[in-house]
């Protein structure tokens, strides 16, 4: 009888339990389900309430919206239109970012024009404009988000290898990089700094936020998704920094750590080639604007006129017949006084100094683009030189020797070499249009890389990944070589709450309630915790909800169904083999056992903890 | 005293055992080493022992090509050797290849000319000879080796995801596979047959023989990087094919799988690009040769006459004034009595015959270069119609519509929608070395992929898979989705031989004896197999060897190390899973446990099994 008491206030205070916890879940199920309205209900019921006039007009709109979606729908599923979206918005931020910076800097010119005569106000200009410009971007790094500084494709690279920070893709990290690279752009290329790292850092921002869009549409089932679109993203990046679509995509496989998943593929072309077509359609549209300043060449134009294919030796021979931009440019690398090799050996020394000057400032700033005209300049010197050099021996080395080309080649080499990927010598070959040196930039390219990557030296971004303590495992072992036999033993935390095979119902809700890992494994008693499998807290919750009105008699294994697992690991797996697993396969939870028993779990949030400590540690 | 004898007979028995085993394992370590000897050792070894003249000298000779091979390796890893000779061989076949075609081409128009006037013997010559190579080709591949026949890209595709099929990469069937490809292109552009799929087979053949000299220079040590050298060939065979390394490439992208390891990306990029100097400087080479067949024009021709960027309108106004081979093009689109409009209808409707017959010769093949062609000619008409209604409308239409360049979009999009790749669209640009017509050919192909991928219809490749029931999980995943979800349940097989954490170390040796396994599953114990670890055959051997002279109460987990497992699956796991798994880590076995107790194996033969009966029931 007191026995049955007893059981009875059990079951009562269970069934109190279970109620609290029956309304915790059911708030959460409506918190849910409200989450999931589409936009297209909301629309509806907002409209419902609210009376407003033309109302009929309004509902013949609506209808019209809601039969467009469906039709586009039809065609493809809605993530293909959210990674055009990704294309067309990253363009237009290309665009809007290249015609603000050309804006600023014909503002300059303009002043400077204006105080013809004073030379102090002039000097002050000249300098003081750049500097505050330079100031405002530092300001804005270090005071709305520190975050946007440098270049962030390190950081990119972490991200896309599944690290979460969320810091590096905030909305004030946005604007905060977006302000302050277009000061830094406007500052003029004597800063020497460039667009393309922080352009796929904003690229990838941008793929965050289309992602979330994407997932708040289908109602937060398709998280999986979100490492597709950031690598679509990382590939619009540079597509729309150019209107490259190719070499996008191949600078999105060698971000990838260890594996690309081909099945981004089609998407990252996709999406490349919608933030190319409008980057180009755009930049068509404004050509008449795209006028050139005399005095300072901008970056792009540095670029333009090293890449150019007539040599700057025949020019020399009759300068006096050349249209328009090519004459400005021959001026401004050929001024009085000096010949074009002066000029040239001079710009190659002094921007070694400047470039890495440059890096150390705390601004949003790119050191791609500097590095690939470094080369460009390099390039042309190498292929000046020879054309110099040869045409007084041969008759026709004026023709053979294309200077433009030795620069092509000069400046994917030294780019690829700086940054150890293979993708500039298309960039170079995508920008310029020229298919004729394809294989001399493809070549210098291989071998400069083969030079720089020997003995296991590491590239720029990995070395910012490794100053920075950025958790990107690839550059770590890359480092430190060693580092790849590093087991998960040492890091191992033992699985929380464990639920036993033979355990009362009654009993798992206490689990329930404390814990709050989505799954809980299950094993065959805590004295030989041999893992069975797991069952998640819904299916668990479920199971008290059919059962609670039963006897109390009822154990774990035979009312819930255990889900076995389809994969363990042992304490002896390296991390690298971990890190690697769970980045292909998705999980993002894994069960170390030992001897079949369980012995600890590794999560995603703890391995980034683990790269995070071998980071410190080097 | 009897106990002892009988110990001591048992002991005199396990060492008679132990002796015998050992001469077996000695026998074997020396097989080993004997295959390990490197070339060098087995060139000096050979002249030791021999007396031959020029003494002094070849010893001079020998110890020079040593310092070579010393300096050559301080460069790089001898396997980067491997690669840029892969990439040569490749292209000199390819050359060979094109060269010998052109000659047979040759030939038969020389006989036709010489018949001039015996019209029967003419209309004989001109249907006979292709019948003839034809049938050559059949026969070759009929008689030598039947697995040379059709094109080898389904094939390619599933060893380079693991599967062993060692018919398609024998000797004989690189020499039927050569030999019948040059018979069947050689039979002229009337069987309309290409050569790109039987070149990526050839390649990879070339690439398994690279491999395995790579291997036998070092020891048998480097088996794990065969699928990279065959990555590496599936890149170089499109890459030596037309000169287009970065295409190649991307080829070799879209073949792998699901995964591509990016580990194999500068590899790849490496050897496409000394095939595609190797190709380029031979066709320079022999350009003065490069001379054209004015009745019947050849697949190379077809597509240079389709791509050339004039208008045919416009020729059509001024056709007096045409220089060589543009002239001869014209004549052949444009005879006499016929305009061109109605020859290239008359093309496109005929091609469609002959391709689908084509494709039924059971001889070695492409089909990507006539899918290629037949797009160009749909592009140029399309093409040439708008330029001819526009023509009358727009006075500047004749310079703003270039038909060549529909031609090239509609090449790539056909050949992308047919073989569900979007590599032909850089291919035909670094074909054609024309870059202006990027943009418009990678949207091309992108929708032409989106229609043909819609409703998961299955490529041209995956057919031929599905026809043949080779073992491509992925393909057979497209044509049935829900094999995704098949489990390993129904396929594990009993792990064999499996050791007990206390057996006796006496009885290990039994099953040492029988089993053939390189690894050994320890286990706690036959009643409840909890899995606890692997030994290696030779492990095991080492520790019977060292305590061969001990008494016998040695048990196995006191004097071996039990290897601990990184890695279990469970019979749940799908296959799907499992082939990623194992294709991604480079397992070759991977033992499934199931509560902690070991239930069965799975071995990569096993999976190849698995699929092909996946294959066979479909």
């Amino acid at each position: 009888m007191r026995h049955e008491s007893t059981g009875g206030k059990k079951m009562d205070d269970i069934s109190v339990k279970v109620k609290h916890l029956e309304e915790k879940e059911e708030q959460r199920v409506q918190d849910d389900k409200a989450d999931n309205d589409t936009a297209e209900e909301k629309l509806i019921s907002a409209d419902e309430h609210s009376q407003k006039p033309w109302q009929q007009s309004r509902s013949r709109i609506k209808v019209c919206v809601l039969q467009v979606k469906k039709l586009l729908v039809s065609f493809g599923s809605m993530e293909w239109y959210c990674y055009a979206l990704l294309g067309i918005i990253t363009a237009l931020m290309s665009f809007f970012m290249d015609f603000t910076v050309a804006k600023l800097l014909n503002a300059h010119q303009w002043l400077y024009g204006c105080l013809k005569g004073h030379h102090l106000l002039q000097f002050l200009c000249w300098t003081l404009y750049p500097a505050c410009l330079c100031a405002l971007s530092t300001s804005f790094s270090h005071s709305i988000c520190p975050f946007s500084a440098g270049s962030g494709v390190p950081e990119a690279r972490a991200i896309l290898l599944g690290m979460e920070m969320p810091d590096y893709l905030s909305l004030s990290n946005l604007f905060a990089k977006m302000f302050g690279l277009i000061c830094t752009l406007a500052a003029g290329s004597t800063v020497f700094l460039g667009k393309v790292g922080p352009f796929v850092h904003l690229s990838i921002m941008v793929g965050a936020f289309m992602n979330r869009l994407h997932v708040s549409c289908h109602g937060g089932k398709q998280k999986a998704s979100k490492g597709q679109m950031l690598v679509v993203a990382s590939a619009v990046g540079v597509a729309s920094c150019f209107g490259a679509p190719v070499s996008g995509v191949l600078f999105s496989i060698e971000v990838m750590g260890t594996h690309y998943s081909t099945r981004d593929y089609c998407p990252c072309f996709f999406a490349a080639a919608c933030g190319a077509i409008t980057f180009r359609l755009l930049s068509v549209c404004t050509r008449d604007q795209g006028n050139y300043i005399a005095s300072e060449l901008t970056m792009r134009q540095l670029l333009t006129s090293l890449l150019e294919g007539t040599s700057w030796y025949s020019i020399s021979q009759n300068a006096s017949a050349l249209p328009e931009p090519q004459n400005t440019f021959w001026e401004a690398w050929n001024p009085p006084g000096r010949s074009y090799f002066q000029t040239l050996t001079f710009f190659i020394i002094a921007k070694v100094g400047l470039l890495v000057m440059a890096c150390t400032l705390p601004l949003p700033a790119g050191y791609f683009m500097p590095v690939f005209v470094y080369g460009a300049a390099v390039g042309r010197l190498v292929g000046e030189g020879s054309a110099y050099l040869l045409a007084d021996r041969i008759s026709s080395a004026k023709s053979v020797i294309n200077p433009g080309g030795y620069a092509l080649a000069g400046a994917a080499a030294f780019s690829g070499a700086v940054t150890h990927t293979l993708s500039p010598a298309l960039l170079a070959l995508e920008m310029t249009g020229q298919c004729s040196h394809a294989v001399p930039a493809l070549v210098a390219t291989l071998v400069s890389n083969a030079v720089a990557r020997a003995k296991h030296r590491p590239s720029f971004y990995d070395g910012i990944s490794l100053i920075k303590k950025l958790p990107h495992l690839p550059s770590l072992i890359r480092a430190r070589p060693q580092l790849a036999n590093v087991q998960l033993k040492q890091f191992v935390i033992p699985a929380g709450f464990v639920l036993e095979r033979n355990e009362a119902l009654e009993s798992t809700q206490h689990t329930l309630n404390l814990s709050t890992d989505p799954e809980l494994p299950v094993v065959d008693s805590h004295e030989c915790p041999v893992l069975l499998g797991t069952i998640t807290r819904s299916e668990l919750y479920e199971c008290l909800l059919q059962h609670r009105n039963e006897d109390s008699g009822n154990r774990l294994e035979e009312v819930c169904s255990i889900r076995p697992l389809r994969l363990h690991l042992s304490p002896e797996s390296t991390v690298k083999q971990a890190h690697c697993i769970m980045s292909v396969t998705g999980e993002r939870c894994l069960f170390l056992t030992q001897n079949g028993l369980l012995c600890g779990i590794i999560t995603w949030k703890e391995m980034k903890k683990i790269i995070e400590e071998m980071a410190e540690e080097l």
